[in-house]
């Protein structure tokens, strides 16, 4: 099967199970803290329509990859989009975003505290979510998936502690810039591939060697992502031509160019620059060469990823319909146009 | 041993081990988020000393009184701790409480998204605790008592959302007020005698038993609490004369005189009333028969716990120091000075 048609039959799947997996939990009087959660999750209200499902959907590939069967592992898919979603609440708050696909965020509908209760909610849905791999696996797998899942958990708010401090320092390095992503991003989509492998039944050597294939992607996806908010296509990517640069975020190539270029450096102390000094700001970067150190750095990961995956699944992968999948996913997101 | 040389034995152990185990946390480069967890938990910064540890204690009791051992019980005793820490720092956020035993809120000194996401790290690591009873009971339980925890969770959010809820209503049904008193205060007292139970290898009916007890208490303690809100004195309480009709918060006997007394409603609706007013208010409100009725509703859930104590531990009780230590405990908790 093609990746199309793998996603065509597996995520209405994965749909359904989170849907019902919400609906199965006991509200009583509170059913609208149940509403504002079938919201987020894109089910209700306006403009509703789901998300993209990447990251459960990277979890089944790989545990289909490995012999294991969507029912089994769906357990531990769904548990990581329902946390993946509670981070989306809390980042939403702690960044003050008022839209999300367009639509309002949940606090800006409900309130800051209602936002944040809503968001704790959903991380012990989650987890009970994890928990019922112990009917579909067993105990010990049930009990190591919830240990690297909470181990996640707080590497995310390692992540996100450090990038909120980034907003009141312009001296961040990029190590630390690396610590951040991991956190924030890499570690997700390393526990996708990781709880796959982990509930097909495959031993630890396997399952690290499946979350650092996904931290590979996370962080190579990141910093791609990080190129097209200076200079990517706004009609493909949707947002406007250096966004990243008007919305002052510390991504890679801005990082690198406050310790490479003192002009870059002074335009961007002055807060509010016009469109045109925007344009400027995004050559500067440019020329002191922060695009194409991002590009290698990007680069050295997906090779990075691709090793991994190459020693996990040897060719030739045509007998491997899922791992084929899992390559051409891999490729859909890291190959986006510039 | 008597319950205060059982506390001078057990709450060194309880601090002890929720030290070494948030030490034992990886924090990297972000060292200040393990700071301000440290601080919220007592043991950094101004007037520091920690918390009382009721939760933990009488986890390690009830186990104990079952023949339990404190090593084995003493992750599920941390983690509740650890659990009920990470509510206080949201719900500190939701209430806006720039205070919290005399020193400046976690939110109050690092801001809002620091506050939220310091929270969401001690929830993970309340969770990561709960898991180690893997190492010192069995998977089966660990499980089991994770769920149980998250179950509790959700249960906390449903009574936080009520409450954030209620902020703009005055016309709440007593019904209401004892669901949210339920999620909130009660339903995690009921979680540490049942867990208590649980890791000293009690079965389902006892550690359900259990969990009914720590509930009635729960729900006791809090119109007990309730009712020093209004009518106690303020050199026992620490607090001020009627300063629940001051904070207008929506307690039993406040929600029991807007349903009974026109001239309460009147005067609760003009939001800033005086001290004199204030002092009338109280007196209406005993007049309208809500401090008799929340005595009345107290008494029975004192009862209701009692009741199902001495069906879990028939008398005579002198040969279970700890059972004794328990009933010690919750008279202590219930029988504060009006």
């Amino acid at each position: 099967m093609s990746l199309e048609t793998l996603q065509r039959k597996i995520l209405p799947q994965i749909e359904a199970a989170l849907q019902s997996f919400l609906e199965a939990q006991a509200f009583g009087s509170s059913q609208p803290l149940k509403q504002m959660l079938s919201y987020h999750m894109g089910w209700e209200g306006e403009n509703s329509g789901g998300g993209k499902r990447v990251r459960p959907f990277l979890t089944l590939l790989s545990a289909l990859a490995f012999g294991g069967q969507i029912e089994i592992s769906m357990p531990a898919a769904i548990s990581i989009e329902l946390l993946h979603n509670f981070t989306l609440i809390h980042d939403d708050i702690e960044d003050r975003s008022p839209l999300r696909h367009g639509r309002p965020t949940l606090w800006q509908r409900w309130g800051i505290p209602q936002g944040i209760n809503a968001g704790d909610a959903l991380f012990s849905i989650a987890h009970l979510a994890i928990l019922d791999l112990s009917k579909t696996c067993n105990p010990s797998i049930a009990l190591q998936a919830a240990r690297y899942l909470n181990q996640v958990c707080l590497n995310l708010t390692r992540g996100q502690f450090l990038d909120i401090a980034f907003e009141s320092h312009d001296s961040i390095t990029l190590e630390t810039y690396f610590e951040m992503i991991s956190g924030k991003t890499a570690a997700l989509i390393g526990l996708c591939a990781a709880l796959g492998g982990l509930t097909a039944g495959q031993n630890e050597e396997i399952v690290n060697k499946l979350f650092d294939f996904g931290e590979s992607l996370g962080l190579a996806f990141q910093i791609k992502d990080d190129i097209l908010g200076i200079w990517g296509d706004p009609k493909t990517t949707g947002k406007s031509t250096a966004g990243d640069i008007l919305n002052r975020k510390k991504s890679f190539p801005i990082l690198f160019g406050l310790g490479q270029s003192p002009e870059f450096r002074t335009l961007w102390a002055e807060q509010a620059p016009s469109p045109d000094q925007v344009e400027h700001m995004a050559v500067l970067l440019e020329m002191c060469g922060a695009k194409d150190e991002a590009l290698k750095k990007a680069e050295s990961h997906t090779q990075n990823a691709f090793q991994i995956f190459a020693a996990l699944f040897p060719h030739p992968l045509d007998e491997n319909e899922y791992a084929l999948a899992i390559a051409e996913l891999c490729q859909q997101l890291l190959l986006r146009e510039l």
